[in-house]
């Protein structure tokens, strides 16, 4: 996507050719800046600060940290340990294991001396899919948002308005984005498109980042409490609902930030469509119950605190409880296949359940029947 | 309640026997100040400021507010203007027309030179009716919570867990508070309670208020992002959900701060029991359908910013989206009486409807088939 008019991807090999750069995504809203990650510890600890977050680009990041790691030594020792380091950032997104999987499986049949300039096709041509995924899911979506906007239009209405939660645009991805992937090609088209964009606390990436993003691609967009979404559908504010997820499940439940849950519950209680953008790589095949996803739990002081800029333009963080409180901070929550109502994977859009699943993915469904 | 060992109640006439003092919440939970009225304009400016906030609270501070006005002039039209001024401050808690319309009816028909002295009987006796009905409240609620801690304790468990929303506790009120009576009984009563205190975005009256009050009462709890709690009723973390409400409807839908019905639908999803507690004077009988409810719409710089302390102590207020970023901040939701489970009232429990709330209720039953 363009920044200040300028193509970007959120991930790429350096100038030098083989170190990587990312977006400090810690500094955005507020600062546009560029990491850059020269060793495996710097990859992983990019993943587990949130440097880089976002279940497709998390797995991106990792891709390329295998490669910083067989620089240094490409033996399997070296392969085996830099997949076990970096496997132990962040549990939930399942793109993670996937993309350490298929690395490990790629280059460990390779010799040693093979194995580095592997890796880092192996994660550039991962980054390569992730956009044609995306855009594929974004055709997929914006077949919705035209048929939603051309009913809204019929009865009068000047736009048609999307709700999201977290941050699933292009910054949670190598480009594209999952849910806004379909949002940038309606607009693109000239569908006039509003996105009410949930803060998403502790982390607010959507306040931060969602907001960051509509703005620079121009899309008109509004910023509520992520409690407020219920109202908003019971107002009629909402047409469709579009979510990314860090783990759905082979019968379509679906891991996602913390606050899906309640809001499917609130599209449901509404009869507002919601649909989950659903990248094949974020599909368990090995699960099919949502409640046996790992859930992380963060430090409370992303609770108890939040960070932004204070009016001279510095960053600082204000804390809004008592001293000593104590506070738990659950970062996903599972929503159960049956409050979704599609599945928007680059294969085309599935009932959230095994067998309609099974249809885009016959190779996937049957490797685990096979297991 | 208890400040630091002190006997404190929210609102009191000052030692000079007219000037109003309330504790200002605005500053809370960082620093306990006391702040004074002497006008009605301080009245009107501190019901605004949110200075003193919650639905009872307003009531008892627009009462004194008269009060305040009468001191200048006890004539009709200063009587009329100073109910006028109230009134407008805020739009959704029925507590504030209730108390008014009280204030009026009563002084209007007194000489004007008599009517100084009845404002300041009829306020007083207003906050102590309000401590009476919050305590009946409590002692109705504390029944649900024995219940719930006898078939806890029987199933192993060491503690019951209460979750409640926003700030509808002693602060919120003159003292006792509506949602957290029940809990500080049942504290008293030597139940192990423990209260998940949703943060309530935007102005954090959870991290802010609930869990202040509950910390100076030593009632163990923990704040969790109002998005989580869904995530808890899944887990079985939630036993039962205790809230306040600006304003019922003779049906039973519960206009509350918003994010009480993503709420009361988790709960609903989970099994939970929901349950608000409504002091009469917070039922609004002329309103039969929640959705009519007119819904206060506040700042959108309390969306686009956090108000809390810095690490030297100093309060600031941090900025989380971009600059120009867009925001909307309806103050209020309502929850459908379909997913209340109970409205816990001065005179008992009722089933959220009109047939129930008119057994506990016949004379105001009565006086509006009468309209």
């Amino acid at each position: 996507m363009q920044v200040g008019g300028v193509s970007w991807r959120t991930i790429r090999v350096g100038a030098d050719g083989w170190s990587v750069e990312v977006i400090d995504q810690r500094l955005l809203p507020h600062r546009f800046q560029v990491a850059r990650l020269v060793s495996l510890q710097d990859a992983a600890d990019a993943i587990r600060s949130m440097t880089v977050r976002g279940a497709p680009l998390i797995g991106a990041t990792a891709a390329y940290g295998v490669a910083l790691a067989l620089r240094v030594d490409a033996s399997d020792e070296s392969l085996v340990e830099a997949a076990e380091i970096l496997g132990a950032t962040r549990p939930t997104a399942i793109n993670l294991a996937w993309a350490l999987d298929a690395a490990v499986a790629v280059l460990g049949t390779l010799p040693p001396d093979e194995r580095l300039s592997a890796a880092y096709r192996h994660a550039a041509g991962l980054c390569d899919d992730d956009v044609a995924t995306n855009s594929a899911i974004g055709e997929h979506g914006l077949a919705l948002i035209r048929a939603a906007w051309r009913r809204r239009h019929a009865a009068g209405a000047t736009r048609v308005n999307i709700l999201t939660h977290c941050n699933a645009g292009w910054l949670a991805t190598v480009d594209w984005g999952t849910a806004l992937a379909p949002v940038y090609k309606a607009h693109a088209e000239g569908i006039p498109v509003h996105v009410w964009v949930d803060e998403t606390r502790p982390r607010n990436q959507g306040a931060a980042l969602t907001a960051w993003e509509l703005g620079q691609a121009g899309i008109p967009h509004t910023v509520v409490v992520d409690s407020a979404s219920g109202h908003l559908m019971q107002r009629g504010l909402v047409d469709l609902c579009f979510v990314g997820t860090d783990r759905t499940t082979s019968d379509g439940d679906v891991a996602n930030k913390i606050g899906t849950y309640p809001t499917a519950l609130a599209a449901r209680d509404n009869g507002v469509p919601f649909y989950v953008c659903v990248p094949g790589p974020s599909i368990d095949w090995s699960l099919a119950n949502g409640q046996d996803i790992p859930i992380e739990v963060r430090a409370d002081s992303e609770v108890l605190g939040v960070e932004g800029v204070l009016a001279d333009g510095s960053t600082a963080r204000v804390r809004i409880a008592p001293t000593g409180t104590m506070a738990l901070n659950p970062a996903f929550d599972v929503t159960p296949a049956r409050l979704v109502t599609g599945l928007v994977t680059e294969r085309g859009i599935a009932v959230a359940d095994r067998r309609d699943l099974a249809r885009l993915y016959p190779e996937m469904a049957t490797e685990r029947a096979g297991d």
